[in-house]
């Protein structure tokens, strides 16, 4: 069977002149890691599920994008970090809201999914179960960049909450969707959410049906974006229903929630998304989305634009 | 063009003899009480949006009901509230999530809606932004009623989470369905969750698409029940693409996601639905769910079994 996998750093991006050469290839080269880490997992005969969690931890180690060390700061100046997990042999899904003190967000989604008579935890209660389970905790400093410290400093005060990094039009998640050798799909996504973000804001992120979706039968999926457009258009789902109901295929479920249905609606934003063939589709409707993928024939791509 | 109406107080219930005479009656007389309110928002040429909040905040105001006043104590003997509201115009929604002062979370839920950018707002955050809307405060204790804090004292320290009423099997939510004079549709949901359930759950009644979902095209639904088996499902929104992709009838496609694709997951609960001609469905798969409607010819419907 082939293997497959594809994950995103979050899109936006309106003007190539905002993100420098320098920035582009250090991102290129962490996304070519990042996808090559859950690669290996696949290649080694591994489930969907770990090849997918493992690559999102990479991404949520990583302090260029915004989940996990590197996450954007909320109106109060905090950190609160979401993610989600789903996988699509049973549908069973884990997923965490608002963290503060767990290191992996991702990790802790996983620990919902398969301890958990719940599918999603927010606040301390979510913080509380992660220490439960053995998760490292970390000081709510850990996570600061001075990058984020500053952008902060700059929007803090305003009602502007649509900016991830600096004065690009961003919309800051990370995820990942994978097939293993047993046709098995997972998707998996996580985030810092948005920049000034009101206290106590969900994105789709942490939804089930919004911003991370996998079954078996049609297709795994992680969107990222303007969340609250993906919210209302139900996006990861969406995808999955106009494949299995409406008879598309995956690239043209997919163009058509992330380029046309959350367009329609003022929205903006990327979606990656594969099937149990194998197949990969990355639309976005923004910009650029930082993105990279390998393919059931070995082929990596890896791009922004 | 057509009125119509539909209002759930929760599913469950295995044995008709945990149920008695008295408190049946007391239960039906709430319900078509409450669905009337809406109805005469909607006799009044009021639009759906505001008859489903009038009649979920006067569930909430009735403590016989888990939301609201008389909502479940969580595993802490705390309360925390959710709901989420949807206009099936646009798909905006609005929607809140463990809430511990707002009297209404409905009106909190609506006031996102109206006045955020944001979809989702849970923790001290959404109390807050409730303040900032006027909405009334109150403190933690006055939603507990004394039947609740006895049923919390029994299940304390146990592993138990399904329970709502004592020993009856129900999965505690109230929600509405409307469809107005102009043909617009509306949903609202509002919970206290399970009984001792874990600090910081979230099941379906705050998220759009599992518990809650609107849109003008298809139909507007609510879904009781064991929250993360409608969250699995993307239970209110499969109801719409049902329709929409799947060319199912609104009896049809919610019949199918409360009766078949729930219960193949290991789920139960309920659904009540509306679609644009006024059609009214409410499904479960439980033994009985508290429900009443009014139908576009002025048929007042109340039951349990």
């Amino acid at each position: 069977m082939p293997i497959a996998i594809a994950i995103h750093g979050g899109a936006g991006l309106s003007h190539k002149a905002r993100l420098s050469p320098d920035h582009q290839e250090k991102c290129e080269h962490a996304l070519r890691r990042c996808v090559l880490v859950g690669h290996e997992i696949l290649q080694q005969g591994g489930k969907s599920l770990e090849a997918v969690r493992a690559a999102v931890v990479s991404l949520e180690e990583c302090p260029l994008f915004n989940a996990g060390k590197g996450a954007v700061l909320n109106a109060q100046g905090e950190i609160e970090l979401d993610a989600s997990i789903m996988d699509g042999r049973d549908r069973s899904a884990g997923a965490v809201a608002a963290l503060r003190t767990t290191r992996n967000p991702i990790l802790a989604a996983h620990a919902v999914l398969k301890h958990s008579k719940h599918i999603l935890l927010a606040g301390p209660g979510a913080d509380h179960f992660a220490t439960l389970h053995q998760l490292e905790q970390v000081q709510p400093d850990w996570f600061r960049t001075e990058k984020r410290w500053q952008q902060y400093l700059r929007v803090s005060g305003t009602e502007t909450v649509a900016l991830d990094h600096d004065t690009e039009n961003v919309y800051g998640t990370v995820g990942a969707v994978a097939c293993d050798v047993h046709g098995d799909l997972a998707a998996a996504s996580s985030t810092g959410g948005m920049v000034n973000k009101k206290h106590g804001r969900l994105g789709d992120t942490p939804l089930i049906g919004a911003g991370t979706w996998a079954d078996n039968r049609t297709c795994a999926v992680g969107s990222t974006g303007h969340g609250e457009y993906f919210i209302r258009t139900n996006a990861a789902a969406r995808v999955s229903a106009l494949m299995e109901l409406g008879g598309l295929t995956l690239a043209e479920a997919a163009h058509r929630v992330a380029c046309e249905e959350v367009p329609e609606l003022g929205g903006a934003g990327g979606i990656i998304a594969v099937d149990h063939t194998g197949h990969i589709a990355m639309p976005f409707s923004t910009g650029g989305m930082f993105r990279a993928a390998v393919h059931p024939d070995g082929r990596v791509d890896v791009g922004v634009w």
